[in-house]
């Protein structure tokens, strides 16, 4: 009886892991949804989150959790692009046949191509982007707020609340925009607006955003010209992922369909939709490099 | 016998605490030098230094520790202007006479115009500026990185790192200051740049902030794009403050000579040197308000 191969999938973030696993066939035999795995945060509870989607995956595809030895796997994960983190998960003894290891950004734009080149473009609470053609690998941004982020909701909200404060100093004058963020503060003591945000992470900043971008929408200058800044900088980061070979960009994330509408139509014609998830793409990668003869 | 006043100015901050004690007559009796008194960080860190700086000047005025309910004091202390951390501060039973509580930016200006109106600009690791004009006060940034603290040396650092970063990206042109930046990494990969900086402070951003008014002041033109915008920044806020009816203001900290020498002619003007120190400043309070008829 010739043994089945089994490819996983593992996209690894801040918050949660998933897990896709698939046969030869390319079928899709079980999936797994587990906690953080993000070696920066913390490699023990990445490996730990790791293993525990996998072995839900095999679950669900009614193999026994032994069955862990025969998967040939391919590991998106967050923070690995930093060389302390990637030397950390380097040590791991995973419980698989064989592992690659790569970063998230890589197994989102493969699956948004469908296993081609091209290029992604990411814009939530973080920002970042991501190139692959010809086999060569660019990544643009994800440096970690307030170093990188540009156009992301936290730096939105950041710009917000940067505005507001120098309003409260005298120093900007007064638009929608103060009054709708001092109304979700619901206080216009700019003293309790600074120790509320005192210790703000990007999370915390990115609830501001959704005001940002409906005031942009409408007519508040203040907003539009955050959001132009916003526009600048995406811009530049889709002309040089086209400048690195990408001929398909897609844009993800919560905030990819305002950013989109809100481009040039040059730009705009060069972004098409995602094909598949990242963890989708992972599994690709995991069988371009475990294929068997 | 008529009992002589005592007279405790304190300056506290995030990394020491200062007090100086005089008597009716304006002399020095003594002077104290403690740990951190900043309520932000730890109201009980700060209760014991203002307590331990108070003691040290009894003791140095030949004083026993005793005679600490004898002092009228007035406390500068940064971060209460943030309502919360003001609140705590005040349910402390603080063992002097009378006490009365003001913002470090408070005690600094009447320091440096020796009681009369006046207003200051502070450009250290962090950057904030306060007017003190007929009975009113009014302080204008001091958010806290990254939310304020424009033209600051961790603000010059972050833009420094950012441009840095940007560049690695393929988004910048490079520049002398990229080169020194990476001098100072000792590296050129982003990665372990990124991974250094990720956890950086105030205090670690702020070491590169040399390097900027170094090449600033050469032909570097992101440096000197990155002090257009600082001198903007500061330009600004001087303008508010005069505004404010400051007709002598002073420029304090690490970087303000060099902003000062950068600012136009008119502007130039408007500065003086600062006359006294901050715990100078609190002692002139403390007379002001507890001065026995």
């Amino acid at each position: 009886m010739s043994q089945q191969q089994l490819y996983l999938g593992i996209d690894g973030g801040g918050t949660k892991c998933k897990a896709r696993l698939e046969n030869s066939s390319g079928e899709v035999i079980g999936e797994g949804l587990s906690g953080p795995a993000n070696p920066a945060q913390s490699a023990d509870t990445a490996f730990t989150s790791i293993v525990d989607a996998a072995k839900q995956a095999l679950t669900a595809a009614g193999l026994p959790s032994a069955d862990v030895s025969k998967i040939n796997a391919c590991l998106g994960l967050a923070g690995v692009n930093i060389p302390a983190y990637r030397a950390e998960t380097e040590k791991w003894t995973l419980p698989f046949k064989r592992f690659m290891l790569t970063t998230d950004l890589h197994i989102a734009c493969t699956g948004a191509h469908g296993g081609s080149d091209g290029a992604i473009v990411i814009t939530g609470t973080g920002s970042s982007a991501f190139a692959s053609v010809n086999g060569r690998q660019n990544a643009i941004g994800g440096h970690g707020f307030p170093l990188g982020d540009k156009a992301s909701g936290a730096w939105l909200g950041w710009r917000a609340l940067t505005y507001v404060l120098e309003v409260f100093d005298g120093l900007q004058p007064t638009s929608p925009l103060f009054e709708k963020v001092c109304a979700l503060f619901n206080t216009t003591s700019k003293g309790e607006i600074v120790g509320k945000s005192l210790h703000y992470r990007p999370t915390d900043y990115a609830k501001l955003a959704p005001v940002v971008i409906e005031l942009a929408t409408d007519c508040d200058f203040v907003s539009q010209n955050i959001k132009k800044d916003g526009i600048i900088y995406l811009s530049s980061v889709i002309k040089r992922l086209k400048h690195l070979g990408a001929e398909r960009i897609s844009m993800i994330g919560g905030l990819a369909s305002y950013w989109h509408d809100w481009l040039d139509d040059d730009l705009q014609r060069l972004i098409g939709p995602a094909l598949f998830a990242p963890e989708h793409g992972a599994v690709t990668l995991a069988k371009h490099y475990f294929k068997e003869a």
